[in-house]
């Protein structure tokens, strides 16, 4: 398209568009910038105008937000500059304000200068406690926790690389920045920066644009180009930014469903998971705070890990949290085993005797010096547990911390049968790992070894914490733990047999 | 907490209590003990106290319930106590009014005789009928019908039990009853005992409590301390119990939804469930009796097994029942083979001619003495397919089940090769069973010929009796069966093939 | 039941079901042969008549559809004959108005002539373009496709006909059609003919009626009586042929679940599922055009595949299509490769350079003589990027397109490498399979291998087109795929150690 039929389109196009972006609460309150924005992509990206015309950005100005009482806010700043309180926040709010922190992202796009990567310090002009809070997360730090730990690395390597089968064996490539991106790195989070630049003709004329890395990603752990760590948009799902579907449990599903951290499916399964999906028609699940028994009648994911809860006489029950494990004592994702929480969200730096980047020793051992102390798993218990007390007993919640106890004990053990076979496979040669110094995580004995503890130990645990209970049984649960250990021993004396026969005198 | 303080607590919170539970349909009818016990549980608990208030319990008295045209009652009982009649049904009436009939587990609470465990017998007061159908369901005993049949209690073990890896073999220990309750007895239900007491520091000051044994639990089959058995809050979840709840498919796929009975998996995908996800804003879930076609468009898992349907025109198409197999020829859940439904609920008699207790010979032969009739059967059938024909066509029906009968037929065929592979490795001591007096059911061959019955024969007969078309195919269903089956067999090649030189030569 | 009793019966029941079918919107409008069928059906099968009574047909005129204007119209027929023109369309209508073109089907029923299977000519006297498109659909011949196709013929017979273990080996046998049509057919449709004729002691007395083969059955390529393919009630399903139904995504997931093509398992973890779960309480699934973000927020199935879709504006994203791969340059479903689409709707011509009708090479090259151009297939993906343009950036959407065509790459390569691992075991004897003449689908080995590509390549493909990011990782994705190879290899070691030793020395 020509530049001058361009122009002479966006006219016209912006007359509909003005209309069509007017709605009750937004009349006269989007900033100038904002309206422009909206001019063209009302007609470029319709979609996602129209989804942020629902959203509580497009209707609520700071001022009105600010004046509510301070149990109700959703905005955490004492106080917000004077050109933003009274405007809902739009576009150019969002992706224009602050431009001078992203020096390497921003542009100039029609006029205005604007970054498309909108990173945790632009949301917290608004949330500064929840950007906070956050940054403190485990999954703030997953792009890497992941990938700038060796031992993590060569798993990934290992899932995501290609390898070429030989006659003398199979020969392993390392995994393209694509494949990653599209598979652990869609949740983990990839590392987004300017490239260049590109020039494409687009409806509104020719126009420049960056090019940025590993696009697109929202996932939680992100590099972003500002520097910045971390995607709000990851469970704050764009353009609508609705703490509805932030609190219903399929946004967490996006990245808890799979066999390696099957929280969701075990919610699903769950008398809490039941009720949710049977009776949530009547449920508010957007008040502010979160009243037990009158909003909802069961938690979902955000009520134990993150949302204020509060009775109906107002009495707190859990303070808001951006913090997912402030009320875990247990990281019972393990690695390989189940493990007192890291004191630190970047768990790099952590080590074990054996040299390996891993909270817990093959033995199954914490490291200590790097997780949480008895004091602090106790304190954070007791407030999971007062969450718990809205609707259970002292005997009931005992009775179920006492199983989880039992469940990370037991799974632990047999993750630590598991690892014997592995090792002895190791010690006779029959795979080739740690004591050969060679990736541990790429022949299927080994992968078995990591199923057992990644799939099945986690599903155990889950299942335990959670109440899913067939994910404690049949679905990767106890049977399928007890099961794969015994193919496990099986396949160690298959790989004996089949060696070479000089290589079985031994 | 200091006593006097606790006490002034209460004086204070028991006035905010008292507004918040008042609600204009049970305003006045709340009896004076129920009223205390919300003064202080709408704080200690309070959603619990909020999800009651939504219950039908909480808005209808026992005399408006009998008030209703028989068709429409929610209650079988035919009269009520005179002290019951004008009153919700409230915390003190389930908790504290049969408390002669729970003397182990009754205590005083607060100047009330009050028991925890409500069971069976408790909702008889109102629901006799129901109860008394629930009691002659496979599921009502189901924690004896699996621990107390030694067959399945070996599985049971090797599933929850611990395996210890030596250089000689496995060393398996015996299940303990905390991940026995956490796993198998979830669903089945725990043996709850009172087992001695405990003193607390409350909320409102130092509190005795008993203490039960395997608590908490709410699986089907529970043992209660009162010493009856079931429980009905398996289904209709505390402390709404509502019906709506009870007929989602969601409340059953709490227990059934695993591998080894995958019914919800197969109903989300069939037609009946498509409609059902679908469709259902527009429906009724709460009409007694159930319009078929004007309450709801397809059947949920209680259209065809429980609930009280009509239509249009008032003209019943099946009878209520808590007995869930009333209308199930076949117990397509095959132990090892699928079999007519066993004549008694407790199935701990059952004893096949090789002296198992199972339902089935190995050779898949049903053992008839404890299993129904063919004229029974052909009357379940009837039942069933009264309920099929309220939307299908007599030839559509046959078609269907001329399919579950061919699918029962090639599946039990399936699990009978599996057996066949078995009985070689056993006979060749390449596995330790039944010949060698062992557990048949912790190694690998013996747990991948178990998946073969558990796991796809019950996938592929649940995928034809509800049409949950891949579940008979690549999820678990034929192919699976097929592809196990040929592991199995290449599986007994391995194990020769990994006999020490000497007894390769056999 | 005796006729005279029947007859009184009708007469009864008629007066009460004359009632309940009247409604405001269907009052006076309904033909008098459908009042007829009616007057009985609201006894015979209540449910599916009060679900008519739901429907859009019963409700809205073909001349009232006409009436709209032609973007929001249902019906695509230029103009209907007088007789329909002023009626709603029931019972009589679809199943007794093309006669003529049913000879085999057609029966006398009560003095009407009438059909059971309705089938796409049919649904053509009003949806013209619609049936016309659905034929051009690999969909409507997936009966020919898999059935008459020796290659999947093959495959058909391994996963539903028995298998019988003996001391030789196992003798396979053919599939059963019962067992077909309760297998792969659900789906793919099976072949229904009229066999003959049987008489029925009904409710109204004795009638006969004909016996029809495989039925029932609504799969999507079915054959029918009327020698037509196909089944619009596949995902139109009877008889509230509700659009909402059919945009909601639980309709596909009805044969798109299974772990061959798992594109609603993969869509509901996506950031697309999570919204239409989440936020769909306020969509508008039902309204002809479908405007982006005003009626709905992330796309479903039918958004990127069938829908029409405009903007607020009225600015035409998508046209309507029932040629599902309109917008599909790729068939990601892998046989065994993913590969551009075929050119024609039936694939049994199809045949490879090896004499195998695959539309692949086994090394992955594609048989282009039957496969769609490049141009065919950038003009595809041009149409699909302009509804993705709907919300998305041009740089968001082609750093989406490269990852698809990296996944395509990495995982035919990692399907590659198991079609060597597997051609060795042919090669070395250790299986029988092509080079034998023998079906190369039937042993432990082969079975593996299908599963890389059908299942593993299939998820990591769904995975990356739709977001679904663990079934391209540890859900049946890259890390399945790299731990089936790493077996398949063990495997060949353990066949060729398993053999007699005469044979090892080779």
């Amino acid at each position: 398209m020509k530049r001058g039929s361009a122009v002479l389109a966006v006219l016209l196009w912006s007359t509909l568009a003005l209309a069509a972006s007017a709605s009750a609460q937004s009349q006269g309150r989007i900033s100038d910038a904002t309206q422009e924005c909206i001019n063209c992509h009302s007609l470029i990206t319709p979609g996602i105008v129209a989804d942020w015309q629902k959203s509580r950005h497009a209707q609520v100005t700071p001022a009105e937000g600010l004046a509510k009482p301070a149990q109700q806010r959703r905005i955490s700043v004492a106080k917000v500059a004077p050109e933003l309180a009274d405007i809902v926040i739009g576009c150019a709010e969002c992706h224009g304000m602050n431009s001078a922190a992203h020096p390497q992202d921003s542009f100039e796009h029609n006029g205005f200068t604007i970054h498309s990567v909108v990173s945790p310090p632009d949301c917290a002009t608004c949330h500064p406690t929840e950007t906070t809070d956050f940054a403190d997360n485990l999954m703030a730090q997953a792009y890497a926790n992941l990938m700038n730990n060796p031992v993590y690395a060569m798993m990934v390597n290992n899932t995501n690389g290609l390898a070429e089968f030989t006659d003398s064996g199979f020969h392993h490539l390392p995994a393209d920045d694509t494949s990653n991106a599209d598979s652990c790195l869609a949740c983990h989070g990839t590392d987004v920066k300017v490239t260049g630049t590109v020039t494409r003709d687009t409806a509104m004329g020719e126009m420049t644009f960056p090019v940025l890395s590993n696009w697109p990603n929202a996932g939680v752990g992100r590099l972003n180009p500002d520097g910045s760590t971390g995607a709000c948009s990851s469970c704050h799902t764009r353009h609508q930014f609705s703490i509805e579907m932030a609190r219903k449990p399929y946004t967490c599903a996006e990245c808890h469903k799979g066999p390696d951290v099957p929280a969701y499916k075990v919610y699903e399964v769950s008398v809490h998971g039941n009720i949710q999906k049977s009776m949530d028609k009547s449920w508010n699940y957007s008040a502010v705070p979160w009243t037990v028994g009158k909003d909802f009648t069961a938690p979902t994911c955000a009520a134990c890990h993150a949302s204020e809860l509060v009775d109906e006489n107002g009495e707190t029950l859990a303070k808001r949290s951006h913090r997912m494990n402030d009320r875990l004592p247990w990281r019972i994702f393990g690695l390989p085993y189940a493990h007192p929480h890291p004191i630190k969200a970047d768990t790099t730096a952590i080590v074990n005797k054996g040299g390996l980047n891993l909270p817990t020793e093959l033995t199954g051992e914490p490291v200590s010096a790097f997780l949480i102390s008895n004091e602090e798993m106790a304190e954070r218990q007791r407030r999971m547990e007062r969450v718990c007390a809205g609707c259970h007993s002292q005997q009931w919640i005992d009775g179920h911390f006492d199983r989880l106890d039992r469940s990370i004990e037991t799974s632990n053990s047999m993750t630590l049968q598991a690892t014997k076979i592995l090792s002895s496979a190791w010690q006779e040669g029959l795979a080739q790992g740690l004591p050969q110094g060679a990736n541990p995580f790429d022949e299927a004995i080994e992968m078995k070894w990591i199923e057992q503890w990644l799939f099945f130990g986690n599903s155990v645990r889950f299942a335990t914490a959670m109440g899913g209970v067939d994910y404690g049984v049949f679905a990767d649960g106890r049977w399928t733990q007890a099961k794969n250990l015994q193919e496990m021993a099986d396949y160690l004396k298959f790989l004996r047999a089949s060696q070479p026969q000089a290589e079985q005198k031994k």
